[in-house]
Order: structure tokens, then sequence, then C-alpha cells
């Protein structure tokens, strides 16, 4: 298991400041001692349709020269344009979907491997199922172009900000829907956590399927300051998950130093792990 | 004074859910007894880009059958592209000064004045006067397309959220270094109990050039949650303010009912006014 | 990097209450482990017009002999007189020149090289542009007696308790206006925390022209007490720092220990140094 | 019995912001309906030192003309000079001795007739007797100054600040030593909580010679925000009490709206008189 830093709290998402851009991002990450970034696709860290070629070659030379590896990217949900790919706005859907590929290409031009997927969510007025075939025709054409840019795209049971997909069984049956073998499934600890489940039993429940985990304290906290994740590690371990364990943390607003929760986030880990 | 109530609570900015089309918005702020709406341009409610010219002839019937107007229109900060006037990155700058133009246009079509200027932020390793620089480079352009549709762009100190623009004074100056005279300024009771400032000072201060007000008490509760806005209302019949007062609360996150908070503002604002 | 602590918590201000003799407080910091003294300039400990030139003498043996010095001296500000250099009441800007000069007289009687600047306040009526402007005349006057003296002055932001200096920008732009090689800029760590800045970026923006850094956690506690303050000492480190962290805290009222206070932010320093 | 309201939180004494000019603090206390100010000798507003002849007239008439009186005035104890009448510093003795005359004559001028006797604090290394000694001298020869100027002097047991004079005992023993008819006694309700007393109490013990009351609730809030004051009220019937009822509140720093506290503390002191 390799441990990696999701890069909202450096971004101007969902907090405009501190605000950093990807150099000293990466650098401060590799010091502190990560062996993955995770690219929250915002600015000015690293929004897709911001980095041309030439910013990517630099991107990619300054990972390899930290020694330090895209672990997973994610688009940013909700801003103006929403990116509700259970939208009942078509042009919000197509909107979203071309958000998806293009971080599905900034992931495989820097040498990610996974793009995690937030399914969407149901707004006023729309049936459930309808928005359910809505998120589940954007996966399909997501999930097509990430293959041919060797990406797997990871479901992400979202119930503290959502209404889609709430729960493992809910990820694990759109996974299947899709019949895709490039379609898997994680989970964050917060929205286990939200929904008082127990995350390690998550583990169990998804199985071979689990590709990708988001590590968080309650109110998005470094691990370790209000649970014990000692039991998650343990079902990992279990079994013999060998991916990343993201943290998704300090999204609490303005006022978090990034560079401290990271360092407290690695210290809790490592000793646990 | 009028009294009119922002629609990012209804929307899916900053959070997710829940949230509603524009019909179901206008037709219960209407009923509630606002006479204007104050357009976040966030979807599902009214991103510009997801509104056709058809979508527009209807939200305007449907205004006009509710009698109620657009008091005022702002795009959404953040997000993926980031939106920051001031960003360091020239794609983002032009980025926001084309969301910036769409959503003066979608005020000009809906017959709404006004349009709200976020001046940016100051990301690491930007000098603040270049940041500066740039914000008012953007204003500028921004403001001459709003002038060919008769909207005044009013600045917002922001203080809370940024570093660039935080008082009135630096509203003032941002404002008369554009000498441009669809150029104004407003301000956020919110902002100004942040600096533990009183607001009643900044009507004073801005004069004949405050052109719009927030009002929203701490924690963007309804006014009159914890604050006494009495000495505000006075300061503005003292000035001959004949604006809108527009309620922006309701930002706390999942879980606040933008109808009840529409309700118990209007019944504490009317109250004192 | 040096190790200083800062007497106002042995002084009648701001709280009347513990108050020690400037014997006491020197021979203590002396004994607790700090090599230099910040003298707030406050009775009873250090109130200029207080201290004759016999005073004085005996104070400067006083320091020899314990092996410490002065690091700093500032002034203190408010109080009936008020010392607001942006005053419109130009007597109180005439006082508080004539408070700086002898705050400056006091620190270089006592071997002190750098005296703190604070810039004053807008206060109501007054605009930003023309407060600034009172601000730097006194400082060039106040800068120009320095310089006979062989101090340093250093424009502290004070975000949390004024409105005219609040970011490092700002300190750096008066310190480029007055054109002068004595005129340097300083931070408060608590300063960069009201603001919910990082602390460490501030030493990056302000280079080689950061003359002094007053450290305090939160709520004027010790460093250590609630925030990591690590990547501030790698950040100056970069820089190359040599000057002095002196511990500005214990300002929350009668009921502080100077000495408990003085002792765990001494331990708390040196284990991050 | 009459209500003025003390002008500290309009002025930069204790927190520097806000803070007002002497027009505007007069002109909207008497708006919202106090017959009396209570001028705390700060600057902004009135420090004694920076109002010329010319000043005061503008002054006296500017209280004509709004129908309200200088109920009393108090000198701003701490900040540099320290102004501590037990000072073991000669000097800080006669400085204190010197603002208090100031503030005597500045309340003769505008046609005040008591000022307030804060009677200093104990510092570390002094003889209480000794410094009951130097507080008594110097109350004597500033009640002298008053006496010709027809002002009363009315000592102030300050406990929850102090160590000289903490109970009404103290104030009366004091007042009796000095032999003088223009010295008197008063009381603060918040030193009364503070030591857990009973402020009713105070009045029956201070009897005739109870001159000035200050009303606060605890934490410097408005009277009624956590403790009932109708007992005090009816003490003070009972007693034949005719002077004042000033309130010294809002003195916890900035954020404190002076305008708010002044009308919130009327409304309630005006539901039980």
């Amino acid at each position: 298991m390799k441990l990696s830093f999701n890069t909202w709290c450096y971004s101007s998402f969902p907090a405009w400041l501190p605000a950093y851009p990807i150099d000293y991002v990466v650098t401060h990450l590799a010091k502190i001692g990560y062996e993955g970034v995770e690219l929250g696709c915002a600015s000015p860290v690293a929004y897709p349709p911001y980095m041309s070629a030439e910013d990517r070659r630099k991107a990619r030379r300054l990972l390899e020269e930290n020694s330090i590896e895209v672990s997973s990217v994610l688009p940013a949900p909700g801003g103006g344009c929403g990116n509700n790919v259970a939208s009942p706005i078509a042009e919000e859907r197509r909107t979203a979907v071309r958000n998806y590929k293009d971080c599905v290409d900034l992931a495989a031009d820097l040498g990610g491997k996974i793009c995690l997927y937030v399914a969407g969510w149901v707004i006023y007025g729309v049936d459930q199922d309808q928005a359910w075939e809505w998120s589940k025709e954007c996966l399909l054409e997501i999930a097509a172009h990430a293959k041919k840019r060797s990406v797997v795209m990871a479901i992400e049971p979202t119930p503290s900000d959502s209404n889609l997909i709430e729960t493992p069984d809910d990820a694990l049956k759109l996974m299947r829907e899709t019949r895709l073998d490039n379609v898997k499934v994680m989970f964050d600890t917060i929205h286990a956590l939200y929904r008082k489940d127990i995350a390690a039993d998550y583990v169990d429940k998804m199985g071979p399927d689990l590709a990708h985990i988001h590590v968080s304290d309650l109110d998005r906290m470094p691990p370790g300051t209000y649970t014990d994740f000692t039991f998650l590690v343990d079902a990992l371990k279990a079994n013999g998950y060998d991916g990343y364990l993201a943290m998704e943390i300090g999204l609490s607003g303005r006022g978090v130093d990034p560079n401290v929760f990271a360092k407290k986030a690695l210290q809790y880990m490592r000793s646990i792990l």
C-alpha cells in the first residue's frame, strides 16, 4: 500500500485560498514523503484546459525528478457548470463528460492510471431511475475513452453530498451494469463515517473490485484525529490490497495549512501501516 | 429599498443539494414575497451556457408572470476553472472574463441591471500589485461589454475568502482607476462582520457609488439571527439608497432549506425597514 | 536564528497585572534561556520617558551581566494617546512620532538594532489613501532619526487589530515607498493565522527584506499549543534568515504567568529549530 | 436616575477599531436616547491634550445641540505610560496625576461634574501599604485641583483588573482618609459580579456617598444579557439615588458595534427603571 495526497487544499477549490502552482505542490508533497499525488483537477494546481502539451511535459519531468507519481485524478464537482452527470440538463451532462475525459487525458499524460467517478445527484423534479440511467450513459462514454488511455474509472459512493450512489452496493451495481473491465469501485472513509458504517466492512464488500481509497477523518481532518484506522488497514492487508491510500482532507476552508495536514496524515498512516 | 434573494442555496453550488430548476425558484421566491431575485449563475438554476434563447424567453415570461425581477447576477467563483481574474494563468483570466460576459448577457436578457464583480485573489508566488493589474484589466474588458448591455459592474470586497479587494476603500480605488461610469461598488454585511467592521460605516464610505448590498448574518444565517441590522438600514435611508438588499445566505451546506431561509430573512428585513 | 521574548506580559500593558520591574524581567528571561529580550515599551518594564540616563546605564549593565541582548523594541499602541500614526488628529501623529523616537533611542541606548513599526489604522471618516500618506510621513521622520542611531525600522502587518497594513505586500509596498535602507519588514505569525494565511509563505514573499519575526500561536498562546511551526522554520532556513524569533505571547489578560509562557515557548521552539 | 454611555468602545482604547470622532459619538448616542455621555478620555473621541480651547467650545455646542450632557469622565489606565497612581516609579505617578487633572479640566470645560478614580495597583516588589499611600497622595493632589473646577472624584473598586481597592469598604476607607468633601465612591456591577458579590448590597453599603454607577453585564455585554438588574434598580430607588447609570460595555475587542450595544443597553435599562 502506498500513500498519496489529494491536492484540493492546495488549489482554489473548494476554498479559494491558500492556492499554489503545481511545482510547489509536487516538490512539497515529495519532500514530506508521499509516494503519490492525487490531482484534484482545479486551478491553479491542475485544471486540464489550462495545461498545454508543454505544461504537461514539464509536470511529468517534475514528478520524475521528485520521485512521486500521479496516483489518481478527479474533476471538481459543482461550480457554475455543476458537472452533474445525472442532471436533467443535457448540456450539463455533455459538459461533465467532456470534463471527465479531460481529466482522464491529464492522468494518462502524467502517468496516472485511475480516475474517480462521482456519479451525480438527483435534483428536484427528476426520477431516481432516470438519474441513474443518465449517470450510467455518461460513465459508459467516459470509460470507453478511458479504456483507450489505459485508465480505470473508480466509482465512489458519496452519501454525505449526494443522493444517487450512496453505498458500496450502489457502486458495485453501477459497475456491473457497465460490463466494462476498466470500471471499478472505491470508497472514502468519511462517507462511511457519515453513514455510521464501518469502513473496514467496505473492504470486504468491494473485495477485488476495490481500486482506490480515500482516507479522511471526520470534518476532513487528518486520519487519526478522531478515528482509529487500524482495523481498516488490517482489512486491506487481509484483502491483499496493493493500491493507494489517498488522503482527501483539509477541505473545511481557508486557514488549513496543506503542508501541515499532509505531514500529520503521513505520520499517522505510517505509524499504523 | 427593495428585497431580493440570492439563488446559490437553490443551486448545486456550493453544496450539490438541494437543487432546483429556475421555475421552482422564481415561483417560490415571488410567493414568499420578494421583489427581486439575484441569480447566482450556477446549474441547475441559471448557468448561462446551458440557457438557450428560448430558455431565456421562458425565464423572462416567468419573471413577469410572477411580478419579480432580476435584481442582479454573479458568476460562481472557484470550481475547477477557478474563475480567478487575478490568476497568473492567462487562460484562467480569459475563461473568467468569458464567464463574466456570459453573466452580463444573462442579466441583460432577463432585464437585470447589475453584475457583481469578485476581483480575484493573489495565489502563492504572485505580487499583489501584479494581481491588482490583472484584475483591473479583466474588469475593464468586462465593463466595456457590460456598458453595451446597460449593465453596471459592482465591485465587492471579499476579505473572508480572498486577499485582494478587502475593504470599501480597496473597492473604491479599483472603481476609480477604471474611470468607467458603469463601474460601481457594493458590499456584503458578512464580509464587514468578518473584518469586525461596522456595516453602517461602509454605507457612509461608499456614498453615491453604492450600487448594491448583500445582507447576511454570521455563518450565512438569515439577518437578525445574531446581528442587529437596524443601524445599517438607518444609514441606508440617510444615504438615500434606493437599490436592492439581496439576501446571500444559506451557503453552509446541504441541510439548508432555501425556502425557510428566504422567509425568515424577509420577515426580519420587513420588520426593520 | 536566535530566540527572544517580548515583555508585554511582564508589564502593565495590556493587562495591568502581573507587572514587574526590568531587573526581574531580564534576569528571569536569561535564566529561562533566551538570548534576546524584546522590550515592549510600557511601564513598569521599560517606558522611555521614565528611564533616566542612569537607569539606562544600569539596564545595559544588567543585560551584559546576564548575557542577553535587546533584540528589538516597540511602543504600546492605543492607550489614551492612541499612538495612531494614521490619525486625522495632527497632534496624535506628532505624539506617536515622539513616542517612536523615544523607543528608537531606548533601543540604541541598550544596544538594540530594531524597532517595529505598527503603521496605524483608518478611523471613521478618513480615506484609506490619506491614512497611508500620514503613516508614511511619520515613518519617514522616525526612520530618519533611527538612521542616526543605527536602528532599523521593521514594518509589521497587523490585520487582526487594524485596517491599513494587512498583508506582507502592503508592508513591502510601504517599505519601498520610503526608499530608505533602514526600513524593512517583519511579520507576526498570529496575524498570518488570523488571515488564515500560511506563515511560511510570508517568508518567501518577504525574502531578504525580512528583518524580524514574532512567533505566537492562536490566542497569544505559546507556539506549539495549536499550530505546527516546523514549516515556518524550514522556510526561514531556506531563506537564510539569521535574525530573531521573538515570542509575543501571553497578552490575553491577567492570569497569564509570564515565566511559564516564556519557558513553554522556548522548549517548543528549541525542539523544532 | 439618568442613563449614560461610556465611550471606550467608540475610541481606540482598548481595541483600536472601530474608532469614531466625538461628533459621531455624541450625535449617535443622543439619537439612540441617552441623556448623558461618559467620556473615556482616549483618542480619537476625547484625549484632553489633543483638544484645543476651540475644540472644547465646539464639543460643548455639540452637546447642547443634541441635548445630551457629560455625565462623567475617566482616563485610560495602562498604555505605555501605565497611569498607575500606585507605581513605585515617581515619574509615572506624576504623569498619572497630570492625566487626571487633564481629565478633570475636560470634564469641567464640557459641563461634567464627576471624574472616576482608579486607585492603581501593586506591582511586584512593592508593599501594599506603600502603594496605598502613593495612591492617596495622588488622589489628594488631583482632588484639590478638581475642587477648584467643581468636580467630584469618585473612587472605583476594580478587583477584576487590580489589587489595591477591591471592595466597597476599601473605596470608602480611602475616601474617608482624604477628608475631602469632593471625594466620593462609585462601583461597577461587573466588578461585583467578578467577586461574586451582590451589586444591590453595594448600594446599601455606599449609601449617600455613592456618586456614580457603572452598569455592565458579564464579559462587558449589555445589561440584561445574562444578569437580572432589577434588584439593583430597586436598591437604588430605596437609597434615593438620583445620579447616572453609565453603561461601560463593549470592551471585549474589535467587532463590537458600539451603536448596537448602546441601543440594547438602553432598551433593557428603560424596561426595568
